[in-house]
């Protein structure tokens, strides 16, 4: 078992396609998960992720800010202690449309 | 994609060997999910989990508060932003040490 603060986990600037985005790959693979990993994402005011998708689902958790998902049924508003699913192969885009950072765990399969 | 409140998730009794904890199932197989559920918990102060193992993972992020998880190698403390990460077959059990509600996820496979 491992209990440890997410801040110990370096912060990582994030994929090309982003911008002001950092992730923290809090739970992985190489940690022992056999099925699926945890990353805490941190977005600054008018970052945001690429526009994208793949055959993969995301589980998303906001922990602090708000902002929007592009979505192919138009933009989606989102704010603290919200959830958002993402299936597989839907088109994505997160935005933080905020003053503050925004923060949110995304969960990926292995 | 879906985007809501996790309140708009009915919050249920937990487990038999479970006190003072509730379950809101917040992303579900049933939604679609192929791979893992999150789930998020609120427990009251002086709750606990059931003390046991089984043969899958939880993934846990502490949202709000603070407690102990009992372990193979002795109580291990978390507090708001810790990261629990409990292997496959690791006997395991969270208590809320705090005055405060207890608030995390916790993911599994499906």
């Amino acid at each position: 078992m491992k209990v440890f603060p997410n801040q110990s986990v370096e912060a990582k600037n994030a994929d090309e396609g982003a911008s002001k985005l950092k992730v923290r790959w809090l739970i992985t693979k190489e940690m022992g998960a056999p099925n699926f990993a945890m990353r805490l994402f941190e977005m600054e005011p008018k970052g945001y992720s690429p526009l994208h998708s793949h055959p993969w689902e995301h589980e998303v958790y906001i922990l602090e800010g708000e902002g929007s998902v592009v979505s192919e049924e138009g933009d989606k508003k989102f704010r603290t202690g919200d959830v958002v699913f993402v299936l597989p192969n839907e088109k994505h885009q997160f935005k933080n449309t905020g003053a503050k950072t925004l923060k949110f765990l995304c969960l990926v399969p292995i």
